[in-house]
């Protein structure tokens, strides 16, 4: 009898980890993992797409990865995923591209959900039309089916004449709903797509689903092209008031369909076989795709055109999809607490967990909501743009080159960066690492202020005062120093006091205490990169046992997969929307009480 | 006592009359008439446009009329009719247009009927929004109004944050069925518009409809753009499939665009307060509108795409009028039996009226409708295009100065002409007429071969034998003798033979008997000006007394009126459409025999 051997991959920095036998490919194990890989070719080696860096127990190089991997890259111990074959534990980082940090929450969620898509394709046998039988195509197809139908889209229609007739009266017909989205000659079942969005104000993530096996096939993210518009939501509320609505519509419409061009791709699938999407986009992104000026939610009071849940054409809303497709739009609460925290809540939040919960989203706007005791309370807080790398003097977005760890080891500076490429900037969770390890360290006092000690040699005397050196001139890899500045503590500060005053509003609503949180969830694929520590540390979240903190990753993209693929989700998510009670901070009496009180650095235990 | 003089005005041709008192004009008159008479200025005598013939007791020309009419339309008795006083009995003259042949059967079919249409329009007052009161502008407009609704257009949407901030909250809310068609600043309950459009093969006619007092407001009818893609409905099927589908999509889209903004400009309303329309076309211009390729309808087995009735959004298909408004396409029945026979039997054949009737639409193609006994027999008999003036040797479509009347007096020829211009060619109801009248002298046999007689120097010899001299060159307006040529008369008995075998292949599949038909109705615009005496003797109708045979005008058009003003309407269409049992004649083992007994003209009693 033999006796397989098998092992434990783990793939960082998502955590995830597969068993599989010895032989296997990493990718193989990736696909276990549900980690997914771009991998253009399926696995032939031929692309080199599936780069990723690993550690451990592996076969040789093969004669594919010699082609594709430069020596430095060999070095540094990159493999081709589809290449290299486990043959111990190994150890797999998946290097950062923006599309894995969208990827990592994802298929543990979907794992044993039964799929119960608003899509079904039904195929048909037609009987062929005589002088005897002059029933019209709709008709006779009307007849074939045995639910009634909707022939809502014009598009559809305007294939009946040609595919029934090239098809020989052999065709799969499309529901959406109760809509007859198309008409595809002979039998394509097998081929049922859909799409699911993360329409965020900076990056906007796409995960392509196969809705006959509810599996993931592909993901994909890229930056929102209204970033060049503005970075933030007010720049583009006033530059869509002022007349770029149509312009800020179109870089919106762009952005996902170069995204479902990229998803179906690297999946094979047709574009026009995505006959529905689901988006979860906060709710001033959802206005601007919708092509609805979202000056009034920029003005108090804060007032936006709707929040409640819309299926649109996608023919309608310009995209690329199937022209007979459906496009959900999931419910949202108010102008600042949108459809993605909706859809957070849907992935993260079960209707059968009554804990007291607290689920933060961190970004710009930091949406918490605060669960238990039979009530869900939610606000928004403006944490400013920090997070993002902006206002802070070396920041930068979380790209290869940011340094997102800083640690401080025997009095000195280690700096940690995406992709280990030299260091370029400070990435939102640098930043937080940075303060949280300078804390530790006695060197900010609790009011945020940089204090000499020993070590004081770290700190150079920079433009406005005493700045800690992250990294020289010449060790960045842009020729500049990295530094760590007065302001930029002062800047994390004010947005840990925007969100801390925000939870402590709704706890205080609530009449909820602090100590009675049971678990404290971290949305957002910014979550995922930040050490619950150090987060703990500089007082982001309240201060629990580490295992009672969770980063959720991209709930939001998790959560529209889940609409995506299952009706009820849909139900839920419309039930969540009108659960959550709304509390607007600027009309608050307790939130500027709160805010001054939260703007120091919680004591180091 | 003053007792109030009043006054009978007639209206020809469509023997409409009012009554009136002292002093009206005739454009008061035309309107309690229900004679719609354009009048761009309104009445001011300043744009010329009410122009008409008249006869008896008037009030003398005014200053605008000798500014508008030249000295040879005086003479021959024209009048502005906002301008022209009635003093006594008068005939009124409509002179022809495309228009006016149009407009004429609708009137009396609206009298008494109560809108009750699928648009309504509520005026709201609605709370200031307020950090106390941060519902989203659509949560607001719901619950203010009392009524579910659906928010499918975008279009509708996108107005909302401008048109609730600018009217300060005071809006009123367009619904069409259950949906929010448009919100609109301020109180514009006043302005609420619908268009009914016949959509020919030839004649596009529209009729725009003030939906709150169901009252008729203009109507005008255009050629249908899509005759430079050929004249006959094989030749557009053929040039659809062969890759012209788009362009005749796009004739028919302008077509119907340009009888919008003229029919909105002629009775100072806006487009974009055209809420709905109705459409009643023929089936294949159905699909050319809609986009499907109507190949099928023209090949055995005949099938059309869809004939059932559809609701589809204005923009959708490029309709300038309301851009959340909604199109509604009367049900067909067969590939050649279409919505303009449905709307015909709308019009024309009331549900509680059980005599034994045959509706006759005449044009290139005559369908033909059998009711009584509980039935409605349908089928369609390919007439030729000999109605329109084409494969007839002088023929032209009825237009000024087309023969639509050939009297025999004393043994000569006198001929009528459309507005008394001279003789440019001969209409279909000329066409009719001068082979009646011959028939009638005994210059015809049964057979339709012109035979001598005492007369005969009114025939000349022609280029394929003898012709009947119409016009010579110097009498007509075009310098070229207008003939009636043996040909001619072959082409007409062969759309009689046509027509008779279809409405007698309706008979025997019905078992009546031809004698217990109790009314003919003679539907489309050419039955207007066709004399039902004529038609009796060349066989076109069965003989009946002339009471029994009516002329009901533009019955698809007053069809379409009647179901966008009435819902109840649209559920009779749908009714008609399922009980009417088509009948193919092509597939009719009876109709061939038919044909060839309906081969010669019948007896002159």
């Amino acid at each position: 009898m033999i006796r397989e051997q098998l092992h434990r991959i783990v793939f960082q920095p998502a955590a995830r980890s597969a068993t599989c036998s010895e032989g296997s490919s990493i990718l193989e194990a990736a696909r276990r993992a549900a980690v997914p890989l771009a991998s253009v070719c399926g696995g032939k080696g031929t692309c080199g797409k599936c780069k990723v860096k690993a550690s451990g127990s592996l076969g040789p190089l093969t004669t594919q990865e010699l082609g594709h991997l430069r020596p430095e890259e060999i070095q540094a111990g990159y493999r081709l995923a589809c290449q290299a074959q486990v043959q111990g534990a190994v150890e797999v980082e998946v290097p950062f591209t923006a599309d894995v940090a969208y990827k990592t929450a994802l298929p543990l969620l979907l794992s044993g959900l039964e799929p119960q898509p608003n899509v079904r394709k039904l195929y048909l046998d037609l009987p062929q039309p005589s002088l005897e039988d002059q029933r019209p195509d709709l008709e006779r197809l009307r007849a074939a089916l045995d639910c009634p139908f909707e022939t809502g889209s014009l598009y559809t229609l305007r294939q009946f004449p040609a595919v029934l007739r090239q098809a020989e009266w052999h065709v799969t017909a499309v529901l959406v709903g109760d809509h007859l989205a198309a008409l595809e000659g002979g039998d394509s079942r097998d081929r049922c797509y859909g799409i699911a969005f993360d329409l965020g104000t900076t990056t906007v993530a796409a995960y392509l689903v196969d809705l006959n096996s509810g599996q993931l096939l592909s993901a994909a993210a890229s930056t929102n092209r209204q970033t060049t518009y503005g970075t933030d939501v007010m720049t583009r509320i006033e530059r869509a008031h002022a007349g770029g609505l149509v312009e800020l519509r179109r870089a919106a419409r762009e952005t996902l369909n170069e995204l479902i061009l990229e998803v179906c791709r690297d999946a094979g699938a047709s574009p026009r076989q995505v006959y529905e999407a689901v988006l979860a986009g906060n709710t001033c992104m959802a206005h601007l795709f919708l092509g609805i000026d979202p000056h009034s939610i920029g003005v108090a009071p804060y007032v936006p055109t709707l929040v409640e849940a819309l299926d649109l054409p996608a023919r309608e809303l310009g995209l690329d999809m199937a022209e007979g497709g459906n496009v959900h739009l999931l419910p949202a609460v108010a102008g600042f607490v949108g459809a993605d925290t909706v859809a957070d809540l849907l992935a993260a939040a079960p209707a059968d967990d009554s804990r007291v919960r607290l689920l933060i989203d961190l970004g710009t706007n930091a949406e918490m909501v605060l669960m238990g005791r039979g009530r869900m309370l939610a606000c928004a807080a403006a944490a400013g743009p920090a997070f993002e790398g902006a206002r802070i003097s070396c920041g930068m977005r979380a790209a290869p080159g940011a340094i997102d760890r800083v640690e401080m080891v025997d009095g000195r500076v280690k700096v940690h960066t995406l992709d280990d490429r030299p260091a370029l900037g400070l990435a939102g969770s640098g930043l937080i690492s940075a303060v949280a390890s300078l804390r530790r360290e006695g060197f900010i006092n609790r009011r945020g202020r940089l204090q000499g000690k020993a070590g004081a040699e770290l700190f150079a005397s920079g433009q406005w005062g005493p700045e800690l050196l992250l990294a020289s001139a010449s060790e960045s890899g842009s020729g500049r120093a990295i530094v760590l500045s007065q302001h930029d503590i002062s800047e994390l500060l004010l947005a840990k006091a925007a969100i801390e005053a925000g939870f402590k509003v709704l706890l205080q609503e609530s009449g909820i205490a602090v100590q009675a949180i049971e678990e404290v969830l971290i949305a957002g694929a910014f979550g995922n990169y930040v050490d619950k520590l150090d987060a703990i540390t500089v007082g982001l979240i309240p201060s629990l046992p580490a295992e009672q903190v969770k980063g959720v990753g991209n709930a939001a993209g998790a959560g529209a997969v889940l609409a995506l693929l299952a009706l009820e989700k849909r139900r839920r998510a419309q039930e969540i929307a009108r659960q959550i009670e709304y509390v607007e901070l600027s009309a608050h009496l307790g939130f500027h009480e709160e805010f001054i009180q939260a703007m120091s650095f919680p004591e180091i235990a």
